[in-house]
């Protein structure tokens, strides 16, 4: 990509990079799919799991857009996954099920494993960046999954500390300030466009890095970049070598 | 200290530390002595040291006692850095400085050497808890000193995200709740028993860790824990042999 955009950035302006996490980070639908068949089989009920875990995701979009739409009040992913996953409970007819039970079930989002490059590319990257995660997830979640899957973050931040879900501005541009930041100093990586969009518009640089299993065969990941995203790499020790880490 | 407290918790409730930083973690006075002798040299200004720190550090707890009583804006801990630096330039007789020279000694304050057994200690600390630090400085600055000094955090908390400091109890309770626990699931390990009275009386635990050299001999440490504090160690890896870890 550009070596120097128009508007007078260039690459060596970058100070920390953020990173969007599910999907960009760690592979949910595998870890979800196979923790939801433990779930299953341990209660006798059969499905696609990897259905169940696209149905479990499904939630997710929806509960943050009610939320950055003021038509529902503030609440976590967990709590917004917990939702979710009572009403999918019942449609894969599962019998009752003891709370504390469904409690650490649902936690399974914060158990959810890295790309094969996720920990040595980041590790790289935290050479020469402050590197934090920049998730919707909540900072429970963030810090659980970072010891699971070993992400050797910098800070986790959140948009939980904004109360505003991505892609709303404010959830790029605080967590700019709160790493003491110029907005266009920070550059998001994720894997998907519409949040990278979301960090052009706030003010930040943008990488995207291509998660092509994401989805499995479900859906068609993003593979091409926008026109005016700074950097695409096939993942992040591709991004490390672009960005000149050792 | 007890094992078990009369209100039923016993050590194994426990499921993450927070830490105080300045002087907890990192030695603050003698880092800040040597940036500034460094600083009043180039600038030809000759100066008891020692002396400038506790003076700069004294801005410190009046700045965020000001803004907890209602009497002045949320301002983070930099801004209150820099505006007792502006004070004291002049009364140490500095001449007129570069503006960007000026942004970057107050930044000493994110350069903090870490006691001898603090990255060790946290590291074995981290492998059976998660570690987060609980600092009235700002994101920014912890992050920045996590890099510096080596500190493997799980996650950088502080009181900006609470916009409360210590010993608020809403500055200990949002980080509990930040990190999906129970106030009674944290302990907050710190060198100054008046954050320790804050974390109890806030429904968390308490660990004094001393450090005796943390005031040179301008001041006396917190050498005794109170008697409802849950443990008293003399550095980190003594509270890593308490808890058990390897």
């Amino acid at each position: 990509m550009s070596a120097s955009r128009s508007d007078g950035f260039s690459k060596s302006d970058i100070r920390a990079l953020v990173f969007d996490v599910f999907g960009t980070v760690v592979d949910w639908r595998t870890s979800i799919s196979r923790q939801a068949a433990e779930f299953g089989s341990k209660h006798g009920v059969e499905a696609d799991w990897n259905q169940f875990a696209d149905d479990w995701r499904a939630g997710y979009g929806a509960g943050m857009a009610k939320v950055n739409a003021g038509e529902d009040e503030w609440k976590i992913v967990d709590r917004i996954h917990r939702e979710r996953l009572d009403v999918l409970l019942e449609q894969y007819e599962f019998s009752t099920i003891d709370e504390d039970e469904l409690v650490e079930f649902n936690k399974s989002w914060h158990r959810l494993d890295g790309w094969p490059d996720s920990t040595s590319g980041l590790t790289r990257l935290k050479s020469k960046f402050t590197i934090a995660s920049l998730s919707n997830g909540n900072v429970a979640l963030l810090t659980n999954m970072a010891k699971y899957a070993n992400l050797p973050w910098d800070a986790v931040l959140s948009a939980e500390l904004t109360s505003k879900y991505k892609p709303h501005p404010r959830a790029y541009q605080r967590t700019a300030e709160l790493l003491g930041l110029e907005h266009s100093q920070v550059m998001l990586v994720a894997a998907h466009n519409n949040d990278l969009r979301g960090a052009i518009d706030a003010g930040l640089r943008a990488a995207l890095v291509t998660r092509p299993d994401e989805f499995g065969d479900s859906k068609q990941p993003d593979l091409e970049p926008e026109p005016d995203f700074d950097y695409f790499a096939k993942d992040f020790n591709d991004l490390a070598d672009q960005l000149g880490c050792e």
